[in-house]
């Protein structure tokens, strides 16, 4: 029984709850107590017996022994089995011991295991974490049965345990931060997609920020103690704020909640409340039970997602190619998708009838401003420019310059339709190229990509900027483009699955969500119109050091996220750098950057980011590279895997 | 006119001197001057005018200007240029600059230069030193040249620089070390093949393990400035003792000199020496010409090669498949090769000799020792059993045991040449399947490969001891391979260059030569015989951790240069490990597993590896790991891309 649906969540978005449970031979009888009666989703259960040691059969008996597991496939049917039940790895092995009897005899029970749970066609496994610092030797062994396994995923228990301030010793082998030993064995599992986390809370949890990279990490499940409960003025059990907002984070995040440990809070016979929905009888039957009703209180809690986010769902952490608008010609599905953002039309309008009032004195009313709109698409600009005259009541007269031929049809439909035949000039032209009949007062654009430049709004800008008057006003005015260092596993693997060079040099437009934003954003490269020096040059070299918030501990750069923010005239700007971004707006995700080699950077260790945007005669790339705590190579030389067409 | 032919060393095994010289327009002046009366073989010298800026010329003058370069391809032959000019590229370019014009002009200088040279098609052109620590932009450029650069190599200048004791702080923007502005330099440049480091000598040198680095890096040639010369007692100008050990080490790995700086030893005119081999006249014309002379002096001084390192010279860095001797039947070639290493069959035959007389006292002489060669090939160990047999008055019975039928036809004409018939039992069967008349005294076996147990020694001798006798000797009774961390950028980017993951999880067969060892070899893993052990397991796992030594600096790792040592009996060994090779033996190469990623390492951080052996139904493979300072992959997971099969 899912954790409810709740408005605003897809169908696929409802939360599930599982519950730890020690080895029995009756799984029937466990899953009957825990799902039927208990309520709980599924179960996280021995697989095997812990006392079984390979070493201590008799040799003699190894062929006519059958393994020691927890029931069978027509004790539970292979579908009860994946649905029900997640896989608990014996917790006593210890694949780094220095006792070789005990490291071999964790191997083949490992093995032993994992192979078995294949067979159930179980979902996941959850592998016990490293005893140690070291976890080479278990590395090694996960990662050959990675190579042959099937669908089933292998979780990696993690305790989050607080990291004590100062207690980080990078030269010390005290792995005291246990991301660290996470990082180790998944790069020594090559990043492997069907490795991921389960995270053990504590009931101390680490700082904020310590937190926050998990975000951007596989995390499967969260396993909460029932020593992490508080217990209300009424007996039953709650959780402190601090463990209550990460809670309220996994369910943002997908991340299942298993309830384990020992149930202390009994609810007392007498006090059972009659209003609450469910029977006295399954709460003496499963001492769980106030639990995972507490936790389902805290999901059906949450605030409903924004209409927009809803929007978005599908979207998050999917990699799209950057759109080609100068190259290509949008489609008219697309242009509808962008005409929808009334917020960002909104604020062109404002800023054109503040241009307008400032240029055009309340006497001189009645003077015809000239304005083009260069890039008019299908005429939302020409629309909220008029709007922008009417409000103001300033006289204009408007040339809608677009270069796809197919947006002119819709433009000449669109200005008989409004009768805007005497004000407005359509010219089917590139900007670039266009020989204007007289010069503008104002030049308005959008030609803006999530990375502000990237769609090649500069070069598109200074070629139109001929037809602009001297002291003419182009909107936007400027614009500056933003990146932040991010945890991103789940779109690094994305890119990786790719296996190719030109996929890793590829910057995406995506709604990034599953990531750990790792330090605030800076500005890249800023843009200016119109742009008067002799030599316009809009090459541009970036170098940036984000300094990682000390009590973060480790963590791993799998890439940058990528902004941008205009100004559109004075005091109107717009934006997506999420400092400043302009709510409800919909037209841009973010961008993002991704590196071929992640990068570890330590606490203390500053992160030394370069960008380059490069400009050849038909086309317009970036490079970037990492060149401290470590080096990487120079990504995208030459644009030879992505750029941008002139 | 090259330093001389030496002894010894092949043709292309002479060696190369330049000399560095100022900007001139009169290019065959220049060399005239230096090549064909001062006797250097090539001149590097700069292709443009220093003065020239590309800002300072004026907008409308560009297209009518020619660039000031140093003589055209009339001036010079286009094969003059190649072979006797390394260009200089001017050392006034900052690419790094925070000055955006010089940083721009510099790199618009830097393209036309390369550009020019590539024009005249010279041989290489040297890049100035980085001016800073950083070195991004630099680098992200020479990267773009390089991508599209046909065979030009591209020489790095980096200063030979004596770093203080205690002043490398690697979390100082001070990169006082060089050798990491060179390892960022050709990080961020992918480890092209064609960019090089051309080392400028100072007359203060570093430690010897500092300079050692550089003997695993690509390394062209070696700026010898006039400063580092001293003075002797008759006014020539000499080296220090570490300055003349280090050219000669500079010899041995054929970089190039190049010559430097103001020539202040002027030969007094009345003590020219008659008996020279150069006149006074050329003296007078090229300032240069004594320290020219004293370094082809340091040449013609070096010891001439053994003669099996002249043998060897060919397969340096040459990189081989290892053999697979039990899947795959040798060639007589390869059997005929091996054979002529007498050093080995000297070492079996004491080793034999001393078994005997252990085993049989001087009384009981008379007694016929079963004595079985397993894996006879063409009979070398039969003849050196039988040689140990006459040497110590002992009587023998042997049966050659040889899986290979082409080998056993040359073994059988062997023994009637030799007239062996009576005491030696020729079998044509794989020694882990033959069902044996008798059980030996003593097996002697060479199945050894360049990491020991790699051509399956262990599989092949756990079979074969089922007819030892229980009081038998194996011979050799263990073998041990061991393992160091090298710096081989030329091993790495011969394994870089196949573009597959196969190919950088594969074990080779190597004579390492372009290596920096950077720590002392450690053993990995051991196997005795004969092995009465209840339940024989061959499979290994070895956690090491090398030092480096503190005053080395930062150091890359490309991978692990791998050796063995055998005990054949009591205290006969033979093996390749570096500080107990056995001298003059010539059957193995070392072995090299290569690195995914290399590792760098900074002063203080152990490097921590990890070494499996695996054996599977058909197979036995290594896996291998670097888990610190930083972490890799496990290589060759499942033996996935190199194993030896069974």
């Amino acid at each position: 029984m899912p954790l409810g649906d709740k408005i605003g969540y897809e169908r696929n978005e409802c939360r599930y709850c599982g519950v730890e449970t020690e080895f029995t031979d009756d799984t029937p009888g466990l899953l009957d107590f825990n799902i039927r009666s208990g309520g709980f989703d599924f179960i996280l259960t021995p697989l095997m017996n812990p006392d079984y040691r390979p070493s201590l059969l008799e040799k003699e008996s190894i062929e006519s022994r059958v393994l020691p597991f927890a029931g069978s496939d027509l004790v539970l049917s292979p579908s009860q089995w994946s649905s029900h039940v997640v896989g608990k790895i014996s917790s006593w092995i210890d694949l780094d011991s220095e006792d070789e009897t005990l490291r071999m005899d964790s191997e083949t029970t490992l093995k032993q295991e994992i192979a078995w749970a294949n067979h159930l066609s179980l979902q996941a496994c959850i592998l016990p974490a490293p005893k140690g610092a070291s976890c080479a030797n278990y590395a090694r062994c996960v990662n050959q049965i990675l190579q042959g396994l099937n669908n089933m995923q292998l979780w990696l228990r993690i305790p989050l345990v607080k990291v004590e301030e100062g207690s980080v010793d990078m030269n010390s082998n005290n792995l005291i931060d246990l991301w660290e030993l996470w990082n180790s064995f998944r790069i020594l599992c090559e990043h492997h997609v069907q490795l991921s986390v389960v995270l053990d809370i504590q009931s101390s949890l680490p700082s904020a920020n310590s937190l926050g990279r998990w975000f951007g990490e596989s995390v499967r499940a969260a396993i909460l103690n029932t020593d992490c409960f508080l217990t209300n003025g009424r007996g039953y059990p709650c959780l402190s704020k601090r463990h209550q907002s990460l809670i309220t984070g996994f369910f943002n995040h997908s991340i299942q909640i298993i309830m384990s440990g020992t149930p202390t809070h009994i609810i007392p016979k007498a006090g059972v409340d009659l209003t609450s929905n469910h029977s006295s009888e399954s709460i003496r039957r499963n001492p769980f039970r106030p639990y995972l009703d507490y936790i389902a209180y805290l999901f059906q809690r949450m605030d409903p997602l924004p209409e927009q986010e809803v929007f978005e769902l599908g979207y998050r952490d999917f990699l799209q190619s950057p759109l080609q608008p100068l190259m290509d010609n949008l489609e008219a599905q697309t242009y509808e998708t962008f005409e929808k953002d009334s917020v960002k039309y909104i604020q062109y309008q404002r800023a054109i009838s503040k241009a307008l009032l400032d240029r055009i004195r309340d006497d001189k009313a009645s003077t015809t401003t000239v304005l083009m709109v260069v890039g008019a698409g299908r005429g939302p600009l020409v629309r909220a420019s008029l709007m922008a005259a009417e409000e103001t009541g300033r006289k204009l007269r408007v040339y809608a310059v677009e270069k796809n031929p197919n947006a002119v049809v819709t433009l000449h439909s669109l200005v008989k339709m409004e009768k805007w035949e005497d004000i407005v000039s359509i010219i089917s032209c590139d900007m670039r190229y266009w020989d204007a009949p007289e010069k503008a007062d104002i030049l308005v654009s959008e030609l803006l990509g999530s990375f502000g430049d990237n769609e090649l709004s500069p070069e598109c800008l200074d070629g139109a900027q001929r037809f602009l008057k001297e002291d003419g006003i182009s909107i936007p005015s400027s614009y500056t483009s933003f990146i932040q260092p991010v945890t991103a596993s789940k779109l690094y693997n994305d890119v990786k699955s790719h296996k190719d060079l030109v996929h890793f040099e590829t910057a995406y437009v995506v709604k990034v969500h599953n990531v750990a934003r790792l330090a605030s954003s800076q500005p890249v490269f800023t843009f200016t119109h119109p742009n008067y020096s002799s030599k316009i040059n809009n090459e541009r070299y970036r170098k940036l050091i984000f300094e990682i918030p000390g009590d973060t501990g480790s963590a791993m750069v799998h890439g940058f996220a990528g902004y941008f923010d205009a100004v559109l005239y004075k005091d109107v700007h717009l934006g997506i750098e999420p400092s400043t971004a302009t709510p409800n707006m919909f037209s841009w995700f973010s961008i993002f950057f991704p590196l071929r080699t992640p990068v570890c950077i330590r606490p203390g260790s500053p992160l030394e980011v370069h960008f380059w945007r490069c400009c050849g005669s038909s086309k317009v790339w970036y490079e970037w590279c990492v060149t401290s705590p470590s080096q990487t190579a120079v990504h995208n030389s030459k644009g030879r895997s992505y750029w941008v067409g002139l």
